[in-house]
Parts: structure tokens; sequence; C-alpha cells
């Protein structure tokens, strides 16, 4: 399938009767194995690459390895794939648009969280120019724009975490994002409001807690992620796995 | 730890009461997980390491993707690894040393099929001699020799195959190799009598069918491998729960 036909095809996903589910992958054969359980479309997360590359997340990988990661997971299967481009590397969003798109990318994750100094929350209104200019950049990638006031430790406030979200969510939106990902939300009625206040697509990142993807789709969910959750599931069983054979069990 | 020190250790633990359990990793995340459960060593396996990079066994991938992984692999962790090098992807023993020392390699599987025009037993005298030539370029690497015939289809005679196998793993013994892997053996009384009539250590790949691991040390193996056997397990997990997601249940 073309890049161009898998990009349309995405886009379209977003607007189904139940949410999009993209399982994240994280090299050839975990996309293999997805797509070959049926899957439509898929996401990497950028936490697991990392790890299955040996560097920690939050851009602490070189971009050329990720985007070389990338490029092995698109080309091993022939569904779309949103790649998570983290913060976008520090490149400037035409070469990151060029990247994404050498890469086979389809999608891709743009957080507004900066790298540089720490990890804080990006300006509103450069970030917005930011996903304008990567939209300016490829008309066709499909951009799902990360707000990350709900990540532990970014809104300083007590107050005012839902209106920020909203208003990060919707500058966004206006400057071309695809979908907008509140990440680090479980709480069901907050999700509620975030999906009732926000104009257009929301992703959600399951994890225990959140509530289930059945009632996520109730709560209008467009798009449900796993971030590294499928990753970690697979190293907790290599993880006994081991624990056995080190004790002198088999395995199997 | 230095690479020298890697490799005496390594060599060291085919010597021990119980046999030595390298579990195959393929990527820095499953080298941390095993390594983190307490393995003094680690090996790779080349199926696993192909298939996470998107590409078929058999020295299908370019050997530069596969010792770029190679490295990420030894990188991750500290403990000694042994890098599964296939044929040697045509190169030169002297080269082959270089590159494997370069990926940080403790040591190295070498197996006698030759991928050059479909996958067949190289002969054994030139086989023998690679080893050697392998052993002259670098006298630290820890080689483990394989020895091919009882893999499906490569010894074409009904009869004979334990001798033939018996007078490869000496030949290989004799060129310098550390321990020899007689491939796709599962049958006791067969392991048996490979273990009394090679005079080094022997390596058993471990798989549904083989002894248990506490009847393979009865047997005086040297050495056990899983090959592509942990990666599996965990495709198969992932598997499972993509089918549970699919099926709008929740994976966790």
């Amino acid at each position: 399938m073309e890049l161009s036909e898998k990009r349309a095809r995405l886009r379209a996903m977003h607007d189904q009767d139940r949410p999009l589910i993209l399982p994240n992958v994280w090299d050839a054969a975990s996309a293999r194995t997805l797509a070959g359980a049926g899957f439509a479309a898929l996401a990497s997360a950028s936490h697991a690459v990392a790890d299955s590359l040996g560097y920690e997340d939050g851009e602490k990988a070189p971009a050329g390895e990720m985007f070389a990661a990338a490029g092995r997971i698109t080309r091993s299967v022939d569904v779309p794939v949103s790649i998570d481009a983290e913060a976008g590397y520090g490149l400037a969003p035409d070469e990151l648009a060029d990247r994404l798109r050498e890469a086979g990318a389809a999608g891709c994750n743009i957080e507004d969280t900066t790298h540089a100094n720490g990890m804080a929350l990006a300006d509103p209104e450069s970030q917005a120019g930011r996903i304008a200019a990567l939209r300016d950049a490829d008309r066709e990638l499909v951009i799902n724009a990360r707000v990350d006031v709900f990540v532990e430790g970014r809104w300083p406030a007590a107050d005012g975490r839902l209106e920020e979200a909203v208003t990060r969510a919707r500058a966004y939106l206006d400057a071309g994002a695809d979908c907008v990902y509140p990440i680090g939300v479980t709480d069901e009625s907050l999700l509620g409001e975030l999906v009732a206040r926000i104009p257009g697509p929301v992703n959600v990142l399951y994890r225990p807690g959140t509530p289930s993807l059945a009632r996520l789709g109730e709560l209008g969910v467009a798009r449900v992620t796993f971030g590294p959750g499928l990753h970690r599931a697979t190293l907790s069983l290599l993880g006994g796995l081991a624990a056995k054979i080190r004790d002198g069990g088999d395995p199997y």
C-alpha cells in the first residue's frame, strides 16, 4: 500500500463508531505479531523502542537510531503505522516531516514536553506553531498532538489543569493536528469532560485503572493506545521464564 | 568488565559441576531482563535477532545490521554475551573475529551450514579450517562450533549420522573450538552417546521434548541454550494480548 493511501486510511479511522484501537509495537517482530492478529493500523511507543535499543526514554536515544527502528517497523507490515516522535528530537518541523516520511510513518505523536533542560511543558503557543509548521510541511501526515499537563509533575499549580488541557487541545487542533492526546488521564469523569470539551478526536492511553475499552467507546474516545504496556507485559513474562530457568526448572 | 575478562569468565563457565545455562536474547531489553534475573552470561539467537529486525533467519539479514544488534545487546549488560554469528556471513575468519570483537562478543556460535546455494552441510575439513583460522585470529574468543548433521534434511543418508556428528565435533575441537553444539537432538540416549564420545564440552538446545534441565546436567551436558524459544514465548503472549484487545476485551 502506498504511504499516501495508508495516511488517508489512518485518518479515516479516527471517525468510526467505535474507537480506533492502536496497539503499540517496538520492533519488526512485535509489529508482525500485532498486524497478524488483524489490526488495521499500529502505533510505536518511544519508551518501548528506546528500551529495545538500550536507551532510556525521553529523547535519550539518538534520533537516527529511533528513525531506523521506525523504518524497520513500517517495512515489516503493510498497515499504517503511527510513529511516536517524542518532541521531535530538536529537528526543524520540515526536517521532522522528511524523516517521518522516509521512515514510512503514516502518522506521528508529537508531545508538548521539552527535553532541552530537564522535562518541562512547552509553551502552548510555540507548540501550536510547531504543529502548524509540521502540518504545512506535510499535509498528509496524521498528527496526534500530545497534551502533557496531566503527566506527573508537569503542571505545578493545584488548579487549572483541565482548563489548560482543553486550551492546549483546541490550539493544537486549530494548528492542524488530527487528534489530541491528553496522556496520563485514567479518571472516567475527567475523560468524559475532556472528550466533551475538545472539538476533535481524543486519544486515551489505556493502562490498568483506565475504564474498559468498551467504556472508553461509550465516553466518545476516538482512539486508544497502550504506550509501552504491551512491551512491559512481554518482558514480565520473560522475567518469569528467566526465574524458572535460573532456579533449575523448565521454562515451557 | 573488560572484554578479555568476560571471555575468560565465559570460558571457565564451561567447566562447572552443573551445565552453563545461557538464555538467548534478541535486543537490549531482553538482555537486561535476563541479566537482571541473575544469569552470569547470555547468548543471542540469530533467528530471534533477525525476526526482531524484520528478516528471515539464515543470513538473510545484512551482516551489518546483525552486528549492530549484537553491539546493542552487549552494551546493555555487563555480563559476557555469546553472539550467534550463523555461518559467518561469508566473512574471512580474521574479519569475522574483528567484527565480533567490535560488537563486544565474548563468544560466538559458528555453524557448519553453508548458505551460499541453499542450506547444505559444509565440508567438515574446510569448516575445521575456518574454525582454526578464527582461533588464530582471536585466541580469547569463546567458540561454540555448531554441528548441523541432526538438522532436518541436512544429512541425506539413513545411517551414519551419529558417527558423522562425532567426527565433526572432534575435528572442530581439534581446530580450537571451546564447545561443540549438535543442534536439534532431543533424544536422551543419543544425547548421552554424544556427550560420552565427544572429548569436550557439548551444548544442547533446550526445547519442548528435550530432557529436563536437571537431566541434561546428569547426562554431562556442559551448556544449554534456548535458541529462539524465549522470544517465541514472548510473541505468543503478545499474540494472546492482541487477540483479547481485538475482540474488545481488556489486555491486563
